[in-house]
């Protein structure tokens, strides 16, 4: 967000809290911050009327009559005792006031259009030459606790949304718009993917045949890729005593946010938040030569973390998390090689999205910050050599890779992938993690050709990440009209009386013995009501069968990215759907 | 076990304590039971010498001298206060005395060889007579505390094998011998399948690749024969609210055996220890119709149960135990079919292992006990339509089945199949259960075509049962020698020499192009160390590639089974080994 859009939302906070004194001389104000899409005001009407949804259309007209006023904004800094007696009686403002004090920042207040606030600054100086007023709005009403603590009053938030001009305004309404269409929640029900239980809880969605068969088709799909590469499956259990994460370090940082688990006995059990940890423990089943290095570990497996319930969001953000999850043991000298082949299966499988082109995604080149080098653990040396081998593979790659400082692991850099969905929202989704420290805790060794014990590196890395969250990205990605491959069913094929059953059914089964996933609805129902169907539940293909196709030995299929109809033998879809499928 | 197998045995008891006392005068009785092997006494020698491993022949020898003048048993029906004195200093059988009046029971006293015990009898009438000196033998001595209860003194127990005929203790020995060559915990390390941590814990299974990819395999085809029958894959967490199973009624019955889990909020989570009620909120996640009905889910999930430390056995009881789920939702009419379609992937499963054959298997129909009517919940005529059911289709299919009254759930009668490993020991295994309670209880229904709503019955069904002790029993029943579709590496590949690779690869590709899983081996070692590493991974076949192979275009296999070898070539090799895999 830059600067002079920023100070524009904040003038617009000022803005609407005068036009809400005018209104409701009773209000308190209290804060009034810029925000990422517009700006809020947090005021306190407990002393009389407060506003409503339907209030907001006024608000706002007052907004754009006062900032025909607004040429100039003054400031002045003053006395805590001054500034105290411009505010009496509002106790919010009076607490700002005692802290900014106690802290010995200067206080002061801003004026405009005759209307003072206490503020830090940071406004557009002349409001109406600079603010359009037809790329502001205000947006909705909302409760919120005074500095957003439960103990404290409830607050009435105000949100406006602001941009520089009409029509970014107008963009980003229109992305609301279709992100609500596009709501995976809503999508999720439609295609009869998911489902939650309020017996089994918030955050622990329940996948359907359709759903788990998505679920497969993009495990299986990387599972593919990756096999290439001599990715190998292992197996761990979802829980573990409690003295595997005080040896990996994560118990002192996190054993709060853990699942806690308890039995008869006295072991401390906790359900597991990452997989690393017990891959070790495969790693070390036994003891490893250099000739064996790379080992790479894949598993798709879930696991937990107590999210509030309050931030559960559909499969956006659940308790229950699958990861599609990979560790590469090897020596310093296979780093680079490994993060290529990572790198890799990334771009095969995002290009099989349609997400791997220019301009659809950047690679953060997630590095160390070098004025806080506390914050890392491990070899300084090993640090840069690191650092290095990431970005020359960015380079070699040509990936579109920024350095960022300060974004790397604790015990790691980093590339991690962004990736635009189809409205314009940026997602974190693959990522590729080098990490020095975890197996020297572990005491995880091999030996090198020479017989010496040595140390191996560990490689994170992650394709789709969690599942469940690159599910609900996929959903609204594509507004629910997966890639073929990605359908859990791909076909619809509907006779047109009882008649063409039989041969529907002979191409049902070449279509199904060539690997493809059929519908064949023979539900005594009209033709028009199953295309229907077919077209509710986004099939990219629908199939007709009448006198012409069974005399022809032939079928119309219908494309449902297109609306083009072909007439086609069976094996020219085979051949058609394959291409597709295979890309 | 037959009656006088076990007087048999508890007259070795006895025989033992005598031979005991002749050499451990200062020796106290305590109690010595016939056992399903043998005998074993458990005796207090806190006075003086005791026993060890090595003293247990000439205790042996002591006994079959013994037996000569053991010709008849006699007993006496004595008053508590001559116990007393007969046992005067013995706490142990002093204890008992005190028992035996409290409940009024009659207290009597067995002699033979003028060695006389407290005992309820049941021995041979003629222990000389009777007795084969050579079909018993002591086994080995261990530590039992008295009564079982850690709290009270530590006792020496010495075990007793015996049985009929000398042949018949042979048997047994071998059984044994063959047993522990066999222990799935050794040759699951041998053949690297799984592992264990101890910062994990106990009980808590870590699978490598090879046990990973064997799991698949198993997964994989019972997957693939059930599709076949309309079963689809659903998806569900391994943590629930309680209030799923307060619903399902488990709650009141086994929450003190659940793994509890909790994080910062105040919600009451558990592990699930089954499946069922979870896959019933998927059922319940929208309307059915009968129109959809069978539904048929499976799921290959990993379920927690709060096992004692003391009971976990390699794979053999483990605490995370992955099932071969599957849930069947159907009409009473249905039930038929359906147990008959899981009756059949049964049979096609466990032939593809050889085990689904005449004497290697039997049925038990477990029906419910007329005499307690009260153990089983749900309607009377239901129960009995419903067991009828069960062996109209056991009859049909022509199973070797028992119907074991007492045997039913409390919910429903089921199929158990029991099967016989290589060296005879019988497991259950596969099961079908038909459950009339768990559909009302969380209120499912569907619409009929009358437009009522009824309520489906469930049936739970189970192929593979625990995929960790299945692959516990299939390590032990094959010796690690699995059949071609189970071993996660099928051929090794061994080139001669150097020059001989290029056309070892070209081998290699074409098998794994035809989905063969191949290790080719290019090590630098000589080809006698490949074929015996080959052999030791007891892998099917083993390819060797040399001047003769590369000029033939063919390749020389050697079957691990049948130890023969045979030239071949590639599309030889490919139908034999497919023809082999698909039995």
């Amino acid at each position: 967000m830059n600067e002079s859009l920023t100070n524009k939302r904040h003038t617009l906070a000022h803005l609407l809290a005068a036009a809400v004194l005018e209104k409701y001389p009773h209000a308190k104000l209290t804060l009034g911050p810029a925000i990422e899409n517009g700006f809020y005001y947090d005021i306190d009407f407990s002393l009389g009327d407060a506003p409503n949804d339907t209030d907001l259309k006024e608000l706002q007209k007052a907004m754009k009559k006062l900032l025909n006023k607004w040429t100039e904004f003054t400031h002045e800094k003053v006395s805590a005792e001054k500034a105290r007696t411009v505010f009496a009686g509002n106790q919010f403002k009076l607490e700002l006031i005692d802290e900014i004090e106690k802290k010995g920042e200067p206080i002061t207040l801003y004026t405009c259009g005759g209307f003072t606030d206490l503020c830090r600054g940071g406004h557009c100086e002349h409001p109406k030459e600079e603010l359009n007023p037809d790329a502001f709005k205000l947006e909705k009403i909302a409760g919120a606790y005074w500095r957003g603590d439960e103990k404290n009053p409830m607050l009435t938030r105000i949100y406006g949304l602001a941009f520089e001009t009409k029509e970014e305004l107008e963009a980003y309404e229109k992305q609301v718009e279709e992100a609500k269409a596009r709501d995976h929640r809503k999508l999720g029900k439609e295609l009869d993917l998911f489902t939650f239980s309020e017996l089994v809880g918030p955050g622990l969605p329940l996948f359907t045949p359709n759903g788990t068969l998505m679920r497969d088709l993009i495990v299986e799909k990387i599972m593919k890729i990756q096999s290439q590469y001599g990715y190998v499956k292992v197996t761990i259990p979802h829980i573990t005593k409690s003295d595997l994460y005080k040896t990996s370090g994560h118990w002192d940082k996190f054993k709060d946010e853990l699942f806690h688990v308890k039995g008869q006995s006295d072991t401390e059990f906790v359900m597991k938040p990452m997989n690393c940890p017990h891959h070790t423990q495969i790693y070390d089943a036994r003891p490893r030569s250099y000739k064996e290095l790379p080992l790479r570990f894949a598993e798709t497996t879930m696991v937990y973390r107590d999210e509030q319930a309050g931030e559960l969001i559909g499969l956006g953000r659940v308790r229950s998390i699958t990861q599609d999850d990979g560790h590469v043991f090897c020596t310093v000298d296979q780093i680079d090689q490994e993060v290529e082949n990572i790198v890799n299966v990334i771009k095969q499988f995002y290009t099989s999205l349609g997400m791997f082109a220019e301009g659809k995604f950047w690679v953060s080149l997630s590095v160390s910050d070098p004025n806080e080098p506390e914050k890392y653990l491990g070899d300084k040396e090993n640090w840069k050599k690191a650092e290095n081998m990431l970005e020359a593979v960015a380079k070699r790659l040509e990936l579109p890779y920024k350095r960022v400082e300060g974004e790397a692991a604790f015990y790691g850099p980093k590339l991690d992938f962004m990736f635009k969905d189809a409205i314009g929202r940026e997602r974190q989704l693959a990522t590729a993690q080098l990490d020095f420290v975890m197996p020297s805790r572990f005491g995880l060794a091999y030996t090198d050709n020479e017989g010496k014990k040595q140390t191996p590196v560990m490689i994170h890395r992650a394709i789709a990440g969690s599942l469940e969250r690159f599910m609900a990205i996929m959903i609204e990605h594509f507004a629910g009209n997966f890639p073929l491959w990605l359908c859990p069913t791909q076909i619809a094929i509907i006779p047109v009386s009882e008649a063409h059953a039989s041969y529907a059914q002979t191409v049902a089964n070449e279509l199904r013995a060539a690997g493809f996933r059929v519908l064949l609805d023979t539900n005594n129902e009209s033709m028009g009501k199953k295309i229907r169907q077919a077209k509710q539940q986004k099939l990219p293909y629908f199939i007709v069968i009448g006198d012409k196709e069974v005399e022809s030995v032939s079928a119309t299929i219908e494309s449902r990215d297109t609306g083009i109809s072909e007439v086609l033998t069976v094996k020219e879809i085979i051949a058609k759907l394959a291409a597709e499928q295979n890309i």
